[in-house]
């Protein structure tokens, strides 16, 4: 089987090359939410169709949803082998703000950072996904090419995960005979460091909704108008505010009804993992860091569910000064869920609250965008020791389940639609800048990831026997 | 003299070139607070100053200041009739939300409307001030082509009024003895209705200032960092959402200490004005009024101060959803002041204030834009009974003293630096959208105004004999 001296010569041999396609594919800029990308979007999913049948995968297609396609792969070498599903995406999240970018989002550049000093690829997409979501290609190829492949696997990588993975679910159900697998593989998480492996066992969920406030029927002149009728910015303002009381916890009546209560033992057990508070205030550029009362920082963003505005605007935003009271006034609000929490209750909680503080003196609207569900995967199954042991062989160290603040909100649905559980062994460090600009993905990473998942194939043959 | 039937006859028969004069004007877009129409804005102030020289005035010069010109113009018929000090603008206000205009804001047009059924000439400035100030430049044309002018005229017409008319107060105190005269005639306010005259008495000041929330020093993943660090859109709507209490005071220390309280008798007088709350929000499509307890919609408008968000934005404001919490926020916050009040004084309070509610987790920075005073002007001058003259005599209705809720900074500098007063005899409606999407001016009210003006300046004369 694999060994560790036949994995790195491979890579050791095929770096450039290996480097080069993924910057290849870092080039198209696949902005699923934005529709000016749509040809990116779709020269996106041909791009890795080729690259799967270049790297010796079978049944390769791009598969037409409503949205954007679904890109799926497999190579069965024995029916009795146990079955591997890779799951990736190749969208990425819009690059604005342009301005804050040292460099081209589309145009990958390798540069050093303190974190990385073998240097980062720096690039919308390099971490989340498409860096990732490579490395299996890749990690596929190796096997194939060295014979070492030790499971079936299969490929379904989806264009529209930053958008809601609308589609995916109605595709799931639809192929479920030709999805079925043992388990399901995902690197679209991080490690704690890379000298500390880890491997993310809960994520969080999602509900996430624009909001339109209007008074006025037209922009008005806020001398003549100012103070005698409602400034639908004013007012936005006053209501976001009221969704957090003193403590920062969220005041939606019934919002923490649902929520999974952590016990003393596991929180402590939490408070295990390796974190300097200074370092991540230094890191970030904070006096001092805010969120709900009675919870750490780890627990804030992993355990806590949350309540973010993600974007506002109305009235002027231009140069200089304008004495305007907008007619309308907007925001894009999201909240994490945690264990046990539903989404579209959560949704419908918010819709409520927030039309009931509404003043009379405005009509409010609510558009759900998309949401997602909680997770908790386990850390006792034959695939994740398989992942554990696969890190610790390449690491040199036993990785650490976590819990994640993100959301991969079709986690949940691979487990209701396929019955499967998910490995989230990915391979991206916090700081990489996912969703912000200059996001990157450290090139010790990206070979650390294509190294680890043939272990992983190997391991999980072993403990499936 | 002058006699209804010469300035009628005269307006009659130049009715045509007086709209087209003024639409050629309009089409410029003079937009002070955008440097891109830096030399729209410059072309505008030339074209004035060939209106001016046409129309028969001496000494005309565009007078370059640190910011943008100045256009000077005057005509002494007599050094011992009194003068006549014409202030206008030819700058104008931005005109988005482009899209919400139904035709374009420097195509000017000729459109009818509800409280124009003679037609309005619809276009960025038609009515603030272009329009209004050009009625000037032609009664002056009327009065030099019948000689029937009574008065020596100068003319001061600045293009920094929307932007704080920073350098006016430094060519005024370098130009007093070019500048000096008996009275100063404005007509950038309005009257009540088209059969219902009025001249403005008071205005409120303006203090105006942009504010900028830190959080962290990138945009984060909402999902790795939500609930662990400050968001600086949710830090500041809370911010603003505190400087309002639940009876729509404001919550500035200090903030009302100098506010004029006007008597029992003085608020019944004003209450006289013909007003119809449900037209006004009919007119809005309001459903229910907002503003400070205990105050009427027409006193929370005028003789009460304000604070008002103009412009908001912050993080992803694009189509689809992104889960990003923002490193920065912005708002352009602005407060209309009442006598006593004083522009810096408020500045500043509202500084210290908002720096004093940032929580530790943010930084904050108050940058002042441009600021006025607020003014009351003299009621029992001869020069308002001039005017109030004028209007009766083309309205045949006496005009009714009001204040008004907007700002003209430049009255109480004129005050204080030439020891003049000013009146406010305008002639738009508050309908007419200035500052809006879809700015007009009614044809009616811009040949009222040519009509009236020289009334102006005959009982002016008669009254200063």
């Amino acid at each position: 089987m694999n060994s560790n001296s036949n994995i790195n010569a491979y890579i050791e041999t095929h770096k450039d090359r290996f480097l080069n396609e993924l910057f290849d594919i870092l080039r198209i800029p696949s902005v699923s939410a934005d529709p000016k990308y749509k040809n990116d979007v779709i020269k996106t999913a041909d791009a890795i169709k080729e690259k799967l049948i270049a790297a010796g995968a079978d049944k390769v297609e791009v598969c037409p949803t409503a949205g954007y396609p679904i890109v799926y792969g497999e190579k069965i070498i024995d029916p009795k082998l146990p079955t591997v599903l890779v799951y990736g995406h190749y969208d990425v999240q819009p690059a604005d703000p342009l301005e804050l970018w040292t460099s081209g989002p589309f145009e990958p550049v390798i540069k050093k950072t303190d974190l990385h000093p073998q240097g980062a690829i720096f690039a919308r997409g390099a971490c989340d996904d498409k860096g990732q979501m490579y490395m299996h290609v890749k990690a596929f190829e190796l096997m194939m090419q060295t014979g070492t492949l030790a499971c079936n696997v299969k490929f379904m990588i989806e264009g529209e995960e930053e958008v809601g993975s609308t589609n995916l679910a109605i595709f799931v159900k639809q192929n479920k005979e030709r999805l079925r697998a043992d388990v399901i593989l995902i690197s679209d998480t991080g490690i704690i460091a890379n000298d500390t492996p880890s491997i993310c066992v809960g994520l969080r969920g999602l509900s996430y909704v624009e909001v339109e406030v209007t008074g006025p029927n037209r922009d008005l002149h806020s001398g003549l108008y100012g103070g005698a009728v409602a400034n639908p910015i004013n007012i936005l303002c006053e209501m976001i505010a009221k969704m957090k009381d003193d403590k920062n916890h969220i005041t939606i009546p019934g919002f923490y009804d649902d929520v999974e209560v952590l016990s003393a033992e596991e929180r402590a057990e939490m408070a295990k993992a390796p974190f300097s508070l200074d370092a991540y205030k230094k890191a970030l550029d904070l006096s001092d860091i805010h969120g709900e009362e009675g919870f750490t920082t780890n627990e804030r963003n992993s355990i806590r569910p949350t309540l973010d505005v993600n974007g506002i605007w109305g009235g002027y935003t231009g140069e200089g000064a304008k004495t305007v009271i907008a007619s309308k006034a907007y925001a894009k609000i999201s909240m994490r869920l945690v264990p046990h929490q539903n989404s579209d209750k959560i949704t419908e909680l918010f819709k409520n609250y927030f039309e009931s503080i509404a003043p009379k003196s405005v009509k409010v609207k609510v558009t759900p965008h998309h949401g997602g569900e909680p997770v908790v995967t386990p850390s006792t199954s034959p695939a994740y020791k398989a992942a554990s042991m696969a890190m610790e062989t390449t690491y040199g160290k036993k990785p650490v389940p976590v819990r994640s603040g993100g959301s991969i909100p079709i986690v949940a649905m691979f487990k209701s639609e396929l019955g499967l559980d998910s490995v989230l062994m990915g391979f991206g460090l916090d700081s990489d800048a996912i969703h912000s600009p200059n996001e990157h993905y450290g090139v010790f990473n990206y070979f650390k990831g294509i190294e680890t998942i043939p272990y992983f194939y190997k391991y999980f043959a072993d403990l499936k026997k």
